[in-house]
């Protein structure tokens, strides 16, 4: 018996997707990307889905039902997105243990409801059912794209720039604080009232703990995808070459687009972006912030490739930052860091198999 | 707080469904039917989902894994085939538990991957994750077809005949055989033996008390979708005024039926297709098999309606039964006994909640 740990969860998947064969002269693009490809008439179709589940991808002793509805919806978009297509359908299947309650239920829905209606996305369908244990969701998007528009993982070139939205590692920092918040309060004296399980998190942590913090938690419960992004860079005529979301970290992101198209990169430390709020907690945690911006994963920011053509177009779009740039194969994939050292960029990240 | 179960599936599903807004111009067909449809150009898009979740849906005691695959993925595709279309495309999400080895995981896939040859469907993206408990398996499929070859549940007109295919309650025979094999063997001194959770179902039960009992174990544990009566529908000309595929029961499916397409129906005891294994089964263990045919759920079979002016191209098709006709809704919604009584139908069948 071989440990699903000892390959990991891409190493699993690349076993078990490996050689599958297409059969449909439909299917452009399968495993492998964040979505998969369709050409059904005019427009593509572009299919992307995700699983959470309790215990592993939440915690409801702190995540509100509505916003991880929300986030369960919007991480689908973000791998809409992160094609350079728009997301139109999803479908929901939810597992629900018995300690649920109706109003419980519709609680999550509500967060659904309410991503679906901001990113313009119909709920069209869905299977529910019983659990055993704990709440599972799983929701599968569907989007178009026209076909000279959508971005894989595999365009990077050399000398391409490589960018990234917004700021990274801050999703983590937000977990991080919510999780030292319920082992404080777990041993302090308000124990016996909140441990009922299935309770909202909305009582069982102060809120005074979280002042000047309320970013970090933002980013971790309520995360948004990169639509504005999106339109931004097409407003401004830049396609790019390669592009993927932030969900298992930076490094490991950088780390598929290398592979996928055989390159190498270098990404300067002192360009990465950083919200002073995950920095602040970091110092106090006596975390380095660089790791957890390399590592934590959950941003659901951009990560993409363009050509340095692309430079002046891309200089003026806010909360676009160029992090470094493609190289050879041959160079490997680095990190520089402030004093010009070279760091081999490794995936620690997020690996749900190897963290139990 | 209310209770799931008060409600039901079908009662939760219209409860968190009510209302939901349709954004998007390719929506054609939300919740509501086997599948949703799509128009994304030439040809239309059906997209249906499924979760299995362990101990509620399977018991891997009796359930081999490859099995298990097998009939995760063929119930989509029923369902995509319950709309006149062609299943196309697959994902599959995986929740694992840590008792789980990479080559139980293989075997699962081994099982779909095979269902994905055997009907022509490509296998195109998923998820897989920890899980803290069991196995959660979650399938999305889609599907095309031409805009006027679509069936959905609402076009029943009076008067049409009512059919459905194959044998009914046989799957839920199979399963209360395998439940009692199970029960008994638990009892037994072998006990010991076989309670390492995650064991493969092979070694758990001797085949010796299966024999002449095979059929219902294959109902059971690998389904088969009816693509074929699709096809030969098709050929005939007949293009069903309403369809679905049997998942939860026989009455419960005309009861969807009726209530979408707001008419009644006339269903007649003595024309349901039954299996002889299954029917000597329910003697063996005391139990009515009309009562089985009606509730039983997972034959996966299809229930259509169709006009009577297609009963001559209906009769020579091998394994389609006509078991009644469609009536105005003021009749109601009767079985009509051996005897000519006129039963009420209820949906008594297949509801996971209402189980536990």
């Amino acid at each position: 018996m071989t440990q699903i740990s000892s390959l990991g969860e891409f190493g699993l998947i690349r076993r078990l997707t490996d050689k599958l064969p297409q059969q449909q002269p439909s299917t452009l693009r399968g495993v492998g990307d964040d979505a998969a490809v369709m050409n059904f008439g005019d427009n593509q179709v572009l299919m992307t889905t995700d699983m959470l589940l309790e215990g592993i991808h939440f915690n409801l002793e702190y995540v509100p039902l509505k916003h991880l509805g929300y986030k369960a919806a919007v991480v689908n978009f973000s791998d809409i997105y992160a094609m350079n297509g728009t997301p139109t359908q999803i479908t929901v299947s939810l597992g629900l243990s018995q300690r649920f309650s109706i109003e419980q239920v519709e609680e999550l829905y509500s967060g659904i409801r309410l991503a679906c209606e901001r990113y313009g996305v119909d709920l069209v369908g869905g299977d529910t059912c019983a659990s055993m244990t704990g709440l599972t969701i799983s929701i599968t998007c569907l989007g178009i794209a026209k076909a000279d528009e959508i971005v894989y993982r595999n365009g990077a070139k050399e000398n391409d720039l490589i960018c990234v939205t917004g700021n990274l590692g801050t999703a983590y920092m937000g977990l991080l604080l919510l999780e030292r918040e319920r082992q404080a309060w777990a041993q302090s004296d308000s124990k016996a009232v909140g441990q009922q399980s299935g309770q909202t998190a909305e009582r069982s942590v102060s809120e005074a703990v979280f002042e000047g913090k309320e970013y970090l938690l933002e980013r971790q419960l309520k995360p948004e995808a990169r639509r504005d992004i999106i339109a931004k860079l097409r407003k401004a005529g830049i396609k790019p070459t390669a592009m993927m979301d932030v969900s298992d970290g930076l490094s490991s992101e950088l780390l598929h687009i290398c592979s996928q198209s055989n390159v190498g990169c270098a990404v300067y430390e002192d360009k990465l972006p950083i919200d002073y709020q995950a920095a602040a907690l970091a110092e106090e945690m006596n975390l380095n912030i660089v790791t957890c911006a390399l590592n934590g994963g959950e941003d659901y920011e951009l990560l993409f490739t363009c050509s340095l053509s692309d430079y002046e177009k891309l200089v003026p779009l806010d909360d676009v930052y160029i992090i470094g740039h493609i190289t050879k194969t041959e160079y490997g994939k680095h990190l520089i860091g402030r004093n010009g050292e070279e760091i081999n960029i490794i995936a620690q990240g997020w690996n749900a198999f190897t963290q139990e």
